[in-house]
């Protein structure tokens, strides 16, 4: 049985991707795409890549109405409007997949990293935190689900298997990250544009970035206690791609780099979409992919853990997750209709 | 009932290109995968993005032998390996999938465009010039499949329907084209190297590359008679992707591009991996799709008919297309397991 | 005698350019540049790559009083505003030199291709073209300069010694060309992101580029009469650089491509920043600098010529070329404070 | 007067920029320039880039003899042939400067690093580490030149402030840097292809890259005492370009990001080529310049340091920064011929 969705908030990014990687799902059914600016556009203007079975879309205006009776509805939308739009739709659909951060943390936690109240806090606690690997028995045990954010995925994947056995200390880990630009969304500012960004990496969101507050959320849930991390993003000249490098001091003595890559393939022994590699991750091996690919380092030099991740961010960052826990949810196989194999060369 | 293939010369970019289509049909497994320098390497090693698929697999050193009873065998062996591979196991598989250049063209056209003698002359006429749109009717009649070159689908998919109704003069054709430099294959070459070719776009086999050939070739066979065609290929600063932006004159009167969009629509109304689009087609939308997107359009001031071509030159310009053929002689639905929506952003 | 110059308009890309030039020009000192929206801002925070030069300077709102007695004013103005600008400064500064398309064709072509009635007529005549290998005499015989524009400049250097000597015919030239994005300008639109533009060659202004009419201008002041374009420009995923690929079709016997090539070299034989070359030319060969290269082509077996011309839009087809002219009409040597050597790798 | 010089191992990257920054110097002339393999080729068959300037130059096979007299000479030769080359024309020159590794460290830390003794160890102290900025002393004291590393000029330059003045901790250091490609020089390697470097980020060298050992000896110098670094560099999809996020912990309370931007500022008054900046370094800020652009950040909530540096690998990070010693060691002023702007965009 097909199961119908809705995407609601279709025209930027992660709804983009969310219609390449549906295309090819056999079990899920695209029939409500909704965009605001872009309402009445076709979907093929805006990406002429969904011309071959997309070619009749049109984005719908939003309307609540029309999601009645969907087995589940994806939400694309700009940071804080799912909060308004989640207690509309929560209950005429199965599940609601949020692409978005509002439903990721816990209140007082989103209140410290967003800056203000949240608009339904109520609703918070029917969401699962949709990383999978991490989270697959809340995410079962709830009815609807938050995708996580790019950078957390990358960064709490690379660190798990570290921080559920205890082995580094829960503070002074550092994680530097660098994205391609898609992560940014299809938001005209001149930071994003071709010319600006070629050729350019630069750091933002120094100290103060908000999904610090999401790394330390997904690895605090592992750890079973608090973990601090100081997050770095930079953006790098590529569109898609996510790579975490992580340094944090042991916590425990001998760790040894051939123990714990073990250890890493041992804790993901079962996971479809994690790779854990002796080389170094490239994140082009994640290109168009929901996989992610992890490695784990000792340096008894300077007493240091060093892991990194990498993921395409659009798919085990946004949009693939999104499907991954989805699929969960609704019962079937996690790996139903995503790529496993990235895009190389 | 899944169909094992193999993949002589899985080790460059088509065969890898390959491995990651395949990864995603339902009816084919890749069951052998040959290598040459590469032979006793891990598939990971060269492509860790197929960890997730082939983790196991091995490339191993040709022997005919190990094709025995295969239902199919792709080449993707360099240039004229083909001609020496194809005699030692055309009877021992089902059918033989040539990537390579060495069964397009009759032979004096090869000897014409490649300098050489074919050193398999008769074997030619078993294999259809896998251009499906095309010739659809030969590579049904026959047993085995020259896949077309990446240059010649994304420039003849463009023209044919002008040819095929004798609605532009047969001469002065001129095909201009840009490609991701994948199109070079794996090769250690300064010219292939990142720092040489970002911010790079340089013209290159000016008046004699050898797609020439292979253009005149399918646009000779749509049209019932010659075709001459000047082709200028350029490397432009991405991997994948290839434009054509062909022009000619008109050999009718009345032209216009209303009209010639309708003939295209009409032309290629049942094919699920053409589009034609209003606009002028971008590559990045048939990125790691089988789909090509085609315009035409039509100057009175200058008289000139410009049509456009775009494709992917890994999927449609070599290893889905490739697979799309096998599709139609294995009598599988041609569209099997191949994307044809694009990775956009 | 250092020669004080300012900037109307030095917040886009070819103002910014102007201010990278002229930190090395020892005979030119910016002192007053002005920006419209960023007025107020400092170069730097649009810049940050001026910081080592021009740490200090602010862009003033643009008053046409501040630029009394200036030796000489750049305008680098969207289309349309040096029409306005230009009569309520030209008789304040030594010389105006505009980088907009504004003065660059007589007020009917002017008319033609830009669809709308020039506002100034009267005081076309008072611009030279500045494309200064092509038209130095008139260049000198005026006062001020229409720094023409990117593509022209490209296509007109590639083509001039065929159509200065009657070598190929008038009509059915074909000019395709491709350039990088910085073309389009610091300009907020999705098709300027770089998530949009990476990975992706797309034709655009089919039929009717606006720099359709400024190439004819240029081939017809060398020719001595019409001649008539098909120009279809790309935009490819870089940020700076021109190819213009050109055929025609021969009006005499006998053409070599020996021979044309020492035509070509005795043609610009004097000029500083023409390079003939051999081989295709690349543009990263003229990244960041003022200098042009071509070369040209004859196929016997489809009658045609083909030349081509590579350029760096900014310097040579922007701001370098807009120096060049104003060292020319300033008595200077042409070449002094241009780099003619481009940044390869 | 103009010096001559000479470039030994002219056809690598750092050759070519070498010729490409002194086409623009006014005291220095080329007057000498070889290459291995590449002996008898023409500079710009390799690099057209140089026609304008260097139309007539052709590498020339390796003489020792041909050196004698000349002001200086730069090497740029693989690692490990400085120092067989160098005793043989020390004595005959004004002036050595390598860009290669041979001559940077002491000989104890060089067996470390680089696993080999050094070939020649009595003449490592005539070189003075070309760190301008932080070693302006030792390299005015010397007659020789070693120029320093990439890595190592944009890490040493974002931390030295806080080491020279004690306040971090000399341990636990972690610099995460990333490189466009063009640093891993011209050579023929599968990680070199554009096709596997475009859309990838991957860190390489963990734990064990060389530069560790220059960072570590430049800031030794710099804090009067041992400093220890975990460096972890990265390849990202650019040609030109590095940025240092280097984190550390303070050594002493009260530190704000207020007061260290202003210690930072006082630190750098006087270097022309060192910009400290409010907002986070942009690579493409120092693109084909010889700046660095640093910054710094204290978080109170994780206790730690963070600085910034970014620079272009080929100039301020070789090219460049070699020049910029020369000149100071020929008692010419540090900027001369060194452009300060970079290219953006």
């Amino acid at each position: 049985m097909v199961h119908r969705v809705g995407i609601v908030g279709a025209s930027g990014y992660t709804g983009a991707e969310l219609l390449r990687l549906l295309a090819g799902h056999p079990e899920l059914e695209v029939v409500y795409a909704t965009a605001d600016s872009n309402a009445g556009a076709a979907a093929t203007d805006l990406y002429p890549s969904l011309a071959a079975a997309y070619g009749d879309l049109e984005f719908a205006a939003f309307d609540p109405g029309a999601v009645d009776g969907l087995d589940a509805v994806f939400l694309g939308l700009p940071h804080g409007e799912s909060q308004k739009v989640v207690p509309r739709i929560l209950d005429r659909v199965g599940h609601v997949v949020d692409l978005g951060a509002d439903f990721r943390l816990p209140a007082d936690a989103y209140a410290q990293w967003y800056g203000e109240v949240h608009g339904a806090p109520d609703l918070i606690d029917r969401f699962g935190f949709g990383m999978v690997e991490l989270f697959r028995d809340e995410v079962a045990a709830r009815v609807h689900v938050a995708a996580p954010g790019c950078y957390p995925t990358a960064s709490s994947l690379a660190l798990a298997p570290l921080v559920a056995d205890g082995l580094i200390e829960p503070t002074g880990i550092v994680v530097n990250a660098v994205s391609g630009i898609s992560g940014a969304g299809r938001k005209l500012a001149a930071t994003n544009l071709y010319a600006e960004r070629e050729q350019n990496v630069v750091g933002y969101g120094l100290l103060t970035h908000r999904h610090t507050g999401e790394i330390e959320h997904a690895l605090g849930h592992v750890a079973g206690g608090p973990v601090q991390v100081l997050f770095t993003p930079h953006l790098v000249p590529m569109t898609r791609g996510i790579l975490a490098t992580c340094t944090a001091r042991p916590a425990v003595d001998g760790l040894t780099t051939a123990g714990l890559l073990d250890r890493y393939r041992a804790y993901y022994a079962d996971e479809p979409f994690v790779v854990v590699s002796d080389e170094p991750p490239q994140t082009k091996a994640t290109l168009g992919a929901n996989t992610a690919q992890v490695t784990v380092r000792v340096d008894p030099r300077t007493g240091t853990v060093l892991a990194m991740g990498a993921i395409d961010n659009l798919v085990k960052g946004a949009s693939g997750q999104a499907v991954q826990a989805l699929n969960l949810v609704l019962g079937l196989p996690e790996p139903t209709g995503l790529p496993s194999v990235g895009m190389m060369p």
